[in-house]
């Protein structure tokens, strides 16, 4: 049944993150899901661009070593962390490697930094050449952000801690990559118990729109009986 | 940003699969889900009951090495296979291994044979003592099949070539864990596009039954930019 085989040591297990964010325009201009990429400085693909990762430490758990290689590129703490998928085929790499993918959100009011040396943000829609089977990750986590901000409040995890509803829908809108209806959307999102109103208004160049905060007892997404996780509340 | 460290070989990757049937008890009972589990052999854990699964190859694909413990556990292919979760606390086994866990489903019809040495289907409501964190997989697996069941086909991963429409709703109902009501459940699945009625009927001691067949045009779940898989349909 179980193969007594000894497990080569040429087979090696890497972990690396999608960071979604989201970048607003001038007024007027939708804002754009963005994420972070990271520039190879060695063989393979030297000179492209990757997605942030690294070994798996023997001495950390898989979720760990995901929020360490976010903090290291990023220097900041996601709102929304869940495994992505494992890609592990033969040809994925020259070595032999099985990449534990995970996927992340981060607010976007914090400051996307002080670019690093050799990281950048790149819009999901203007991608540069990615290493290895990268594309093909970031397209499938783009896949799953699509369809679990229909069954989920993990749009939430994009925004400031105050958001107007027009802020929400164009987070939608950004991830989506399609306009919504304003009234029907508001229909919606009022109706839920997700949303905390606050007696503070957004003014500007429109006219004055109310701010909300989002109910932190609702978790952002069921994840079922996996463990919950410590999220940044802040 | 990439620790430039040399990665030990002491972890190693497993792949494990949860391979869910359906058994049907006899007349007036309800069809229970069962899967297939390993009796251990030895230590870690010897004597208790685990998961299919074995070292990953360096020379196999992820899928193909579950596909291989699935053939080895049960000598039969599935009709949906799917990646669940990799596993990789650094407790969950005396040493460091990352599991690549994948789920699948086996059609109730083909025999799930000649119980192999140290191999036996059990009950999911009613399981032995389980290895390593096999227990935790096994509720993770369930809590996904249950979810998936309401947004995708693979219910039918679980039925013969020709089945009832009460057949159907006893799959849902045994997944799900409560009766559905059958007027509705049948105005539901039939305005869908997926059965395909034939011109045969169950008898038996109940009215004659018309036969369906899955619309095998469809697939049983989206997988998104995922590269679909072969799937036995036979």
């Amino acid at each position: 049944m179980t193969r007594t085989r000894t497990p080569g040591d040429a087979l090696r297990v890497a972990v690396s993150t999608v960071i979604f964010s989201l970048r607003r325009g001038v007024d007027g201009e939708r804002p754009r899901v963005v994420l972070p990429l990271v520039r190879r400085t060695r063989d393979p693909y030297e000179g492209l661009w990757a997605l942030p990762g690294g070994w798996l430490d023997e001495d950390e758990n898989l979720e760990e070593a995901a929020s360490r290689t976010l903090a290291e590129t990023t220097t900041l703490a996601p709102s929304y962390l869940e495994q992505l998928y494992a890609f592990g085929d033969v040809d994925r790499s020259p070595s032999r490697v099985v990449s534990i993918v995970y996927w992340a959100l981060v607010r976007e009011d914090v400051s996307l930094g002080s670019e690093q040396h050799n990281v950048a943000w790149f819009d999901t829609e203007n991608l540069p050449a990615l290493a290895f089977d990268h594309a093909h990750i970031i397209d499938y986590a783009l896949w799953r952000l699509r369809n679990k901000v229909g069954y989920s409040r993990i749009a939430h995890g994009l925004l400031p801690e105050a958001f107007t509803l027009a802020e929400l829908r164009e987070v939608y809108e950004a991830i989506l990559g399609r306009r919504l209806d304003p009234a029907n959307f508001r229909r919606q999102v009022e109706n839920s118990d997700t949303l905390i109103p606050t007696d503070e208004f957004r003014t500007g160049s429109h006219r004055p729109a109310r701010l909300y905060h989002y109910n932190h007892e609702v978790e952002l997404a069921d994840r079922g009986p996996l463990p919950q996780r410590r999220t940044a509340k802040d």
